[in-house]
């Protein structure tokens, strides 16, 4: 197995943060969806009441292959003992339909697809509506 | 016209908010997963890094009848104006596929249904799960 270590996210990270949002966003043909920088990330994160807040993985491959080695898992159960610590009472995730690796990781560890369940459906106003509707 | 005056909540407000998420949950036909107290509200809300921020409307009815008078319009507008303000580049919402009158709504205004359009799936870890991952 990997050796995993899991750490809040510090300034300094932002780089390597950016790069994996990339990777993600890569894995989710959703690329030209990525407009956030380096700074922006920092000044998002790391100022007077953050807008996000950010775990870190730091992983020792037992072989070359990052995949199947529990590393998602961890990260959601850190996620989930952060989450009581701070006295949230639900975590929440969004998942692509075609996901299906990731979704049965969730349903595996007890998550309800809640589009499926009651309904749910998710909504966006990207920033041309938004300034449409505040009348800038 | 019904006269509105949106503002931002004040910690007073929690037991009005607290009413309203519940006659909301009513209609979503989810009273069950009520389950905040007026005093989480006023903890969560109105503490150091508050996790949300809230905009109350003030609405004197033209008539008795308080649907139709654009108050929701009124209030997405007044929320995309603030976020702009904080810097979002986006707006999310929450909707179930049967409120079609809320889809509509929010469709008029530009905003894209991302469940539709992209296959984006909302899962949610109750709390007995996260205990469960957490270990407790």
């Amino acid at each position: 197995m990997a050796s995993t270590r899991i750490r809040e996210a510090r300034e300094r990270d932002c780089a390597d943060i950016l790069r994996m949002i990339r990777e993600l966003a890569e894995y989710e043909q959703l690329s030209h969806q990525v407009k956030i920088s380096e700074e922006a990330l920092r000044a998002d994160g790391f100022g007077e009441n953050p807008f996000f807040h950010c775990l870190v993985a730091e992983v020792v491959p037992a072989s070359g292959e990052l995949q199947g080695q529990g590393i998602g898992t961890k990260i959601i159960k850190k996620v989930a003992e952060v989450a009581l610590q701070k006295g949230c009472s639900q975590v929440r995730l969004a998942v692509l339909d075609w996901n299906k690796k990731a979704m049965d990781l969730y349903k595996s560890l007890g998550a309800q697809d809640l589009t499926e369940a009651e309904g749910w459906r998710s909504f966006r106003f990207e920033e041309e509506a938004m300034k449409e509707m505040a009348g800038c």
